[in-house]
């Protein structure tokens, strides 16, 4: 049995706008259909796997617990980063979650890659297995099929066995001479970030080379602790750690690596540009997702992530166009690395679009906002089965809340009442009220504010299930 | 005095998707702020016009009247076309309608062209007058700044006046080739569809060019009648008409027609290229309209229609791109005429955004929809001071209200009651009810339906102020 831990703390925002801060790559809807990192949990899950380890940060924690969820699965080890501190820390804080099982063979996996062929991929876990049993280190290395200046790359050693290596060199993403280089001198595989060992074998090699993790990490699990479901690490000590990647931090120092090569159809769809290259699907070397049309167009990638968004292409060559709810995205393609300077010049404006998605989500569902005016707000909020919202009461707002599916149990001042399908009912000014759904279905509502100001921090909270910050915004 | 008579009948889809055939170019916020229409109509008023005559089709007849009441404009008068006959009938039919003032002057300008410079204007108007008033049929012609094929040329004689020269020929628009050589002989002028003319020479032009039109568009105009103020021509008559272009019917037919040169920053914005052109404002070449941000673009037309949605273009070369509440076009500038090709595609598989509007105006206001579920749907309604919907019930839906600006009067059976902001309402499924604004300002209301079936049919209706026909949808 394997242990996938998932590392899915990244805050991916190469894909804005489809990408933000808010809603990190790995959990944006990327392809249509499941997110990446609903693929990743699908591709390592089965027989051959154990209930996977995942780590992610603060914000996106729900994020992460709906959409597993939504494929099934609620048996995850969940940790939650309350900042970042790149792969080491994470790689070393899921070993020590599982200091227990000294001889369980982990796989580390980045949470927001593609892999096209499944069958090649397992193929190739079970030509790890017995190294990583014995043991051994194991990467993973993808057979390159070009110069790419996007990824670090795996120098290895000829081998007896073409499909197991031994790892001479790890290389830096290099530029385009170097990497042509690298590919004409043959043995250079490239870097995954897929890593396969038994979790002492982890252990011992962070002891050997980076003993200054151990003490922080160790910190930050045993003074964190269980909360809803969560494991929280220790702000204190988890911020102590010094940040840097697992390749840099151990896999470069280790005196023997084992390399098993990789040859499944596999993209970490690093830019907009990178999508359309793994995507492409129509003769005109077009990529189309969603309710788009391409009309004459060649090399361009169309996506709109909403279906009652159309978008339309005419005449393009080399065009990348993104159709959100709130923002689109039109790029040459061969500057889509760039998108990083449209979230600069939206931040410069302060336009929420640079950071925030349309959808939050919080503890209990999520809400979003369908129409906003100078008086009034309208929302649509769905409620998880069993959940409710902090007993609350704004100073400048009244409610008005109509029950479109599910049922809603609703107490105002001391009553309490069920508002089922169809039903209304009204939050006045001030009174302390709170929305739980008693259910086993989803909850949605509309709710309609209104009054002079409708800032989500117009809101005193009473008692919170949820225990959280005072600082955290939440409906 | 002159009697401006506006051609607002016109379908134009040129500048999908913030044009189309639910709400046509003239009528559409293409620059920000007014409309073409609006633009225009400021234009013609003040102290030389008299109150306009505006001809709309059916369907925009309302957008017209709320355009015309933005802009404070209540004393037009408005004939309704039931179908298309294009310009000739139009104005013939402006003419008689007229014909008790036979010696008023008439300016026939369309509804959706801009002109910059005012003042130019105005001075080519004092210049047309006196000619007009003498008897004579005079048109407007710019002084061409390039071999534009899009427009139809006047060939002039060379006259003693520079800016009043007589029309030797109109010249269809010609290939390019053509125009070139119209523009290297001179005495060319672009044909700005603007004509000044008595309203007897209007009427006796008609009668010798082309008096097949006269019979049926006198009997559309005496079988037609009064409609809650507009005038709506009868159908049955004006589909008796020729469909021809007034310039086709009449104007190449007239023995001796004057030029006026006009030289006031003319533009038919006939595509989106040319409204780029037209707009350019930034040292890269690139037009910006709305909430846009280009990053190292050029040549480029960046337009966003609603201020909730950001669009960034980055590295974009002779591109234009639009992005409107449902439907977003990224087209290479120099395909932007092919625009009716997206109408197309989207027509063939039956997309709203071909042709509908977000918005839809009603004889009493408009609506919107936020959002639309399996079950349920939600709705901004607007309904203008002293107004008022249909005696209706539904059969399939449930209705609750709720008032965010303004006051309802709402009928539900035999009650009336006067809900106010912040109020909600509700109207059971099979309950006969009204929906009234009786204030002085406008009336928006949330309103969410619930039920098995919720499309617009789903009425009957007992009563309506508007006389609709039973064929007009209408909420």
């Amino acid at each position: 049995m394997i242990i996938p831990v998932i590392i899915a703390g990244g805050t991916g925002t190469r894909m804005w706008p489809a990408s933000r801060r808010a809603l990190p790559k790995q959990f944006a809807p990327l392809l249509g259909g499941n997110t990446l990192f609903q693929d990743t949990l699908m591709r390592l899950s089965g027989e051959r796997f154990d209930a996977p380890c995942v780590i992610s940060n603060e914000e996106c924690r729900f994020i992460a617990r709906d959409q597993m969820g939504a494929v099934g699965i609620h048996d995850a080890r969940h940790i939650v980063e309350p900042l970042s501190r790149n792969t080491a820390a994470a790689v070393l804080t899921a070993a020590l979650a599982h200091q227990s099982q000294p001889d369980a063979v982990m796989l580390i996996s980045p949470a927001d890659h593609v892999i096209r062929d499944t069958a090649a991929f397992e193929a190739a876990l079970d030509v790890a297995m017995p190294r990583a049993e014995a043991g051994e280190v194991v990467c993973f290395g993808v057979i390159p099929t070009h110069p790419s200046t996007a990824y670090g790359y795996l120098q290895v050693d000829r081998g007896s066995d073409a499909s197991v290596q031994t790892v001479a060199e790890f290389v830096e993403k290099p530029d385009l001479a170097t990497a042509t280089e690298l590919l004409g001198r043959g043995h250079s595989l490239w870097n995954a970030g897929l890593f396969m060992m038994r979790v002492d074998t982890a252990l011992n090699a962070f002891r050997t080379h980076a003993p200054d993790l151990m003490a922080p990490c160790e910190a930050a699990l045993s003074l964190g602790g269980e909360d809803l479901g969560f494991h929280r690490l220790s702000r204190d000590a988890f911020k102590r750690c010094r940040a840097i990647a697992f390749d840099r931090a151990v896999m470069e120092k280790l005196p023997k690596c084992t390399a098993v090569s990789l040859d499944c159809g596999w993209a970490d769809l690093g830019s907009w540009s990178a999508l359309r290259d793994h995507q492409v699907d129509t003769p005109g070397g077009n990529a189309l997702l969603g309710e788009v049309e391409a009309i004459e167009c060649r090399n361009s990638l169309l996506k709109s992530t909403n279906p009652d968004m159309a978008l339309v292409g005419l005449g393009l060559d080399g065009i990348v166009a993104i159709a959100t709810d709130d923002a689109v995205l039109v790029a040459d393609a061969s500057r889509s690395e760039e998108v990083g300077k449209a979230i600069e010049v939206l931040n410069a404006r302060s336009a929420p679009q640079a950071e925030e998605f349309p959808r939050c989500h919080r503890p209990w569902g999520y809400y979003e906002t369908l129409s906003l005016g100078a008086r009034f707000q309208v929302k649509r909020i769905v409620v998880h089965p069993g959940q409710k919202l902090s007993l609350q009461s704004h100073v400048h707002r009244a409610e008005h809340w109509i029950v479109v599916e599910g049922s809603a149990l609703v107490t105002v001042g001391e009553e309490e009442k069920l508002v089922t399908e169809n039903e209304s009912t009204y939050i006045p000014l001030g009174a302390v009220h709170r929305l739980e759904n008693p259910g086993k279905l989803p909850l949605a509502l509309i709710e309609v504010q209104s009054g002079c100001y409708l800032g989500e921090d117009d809101i005193t909270r009473y008692e919170d299930i949820y225990a959280r910050d005072a600082e955290e915004e939440v409906a």
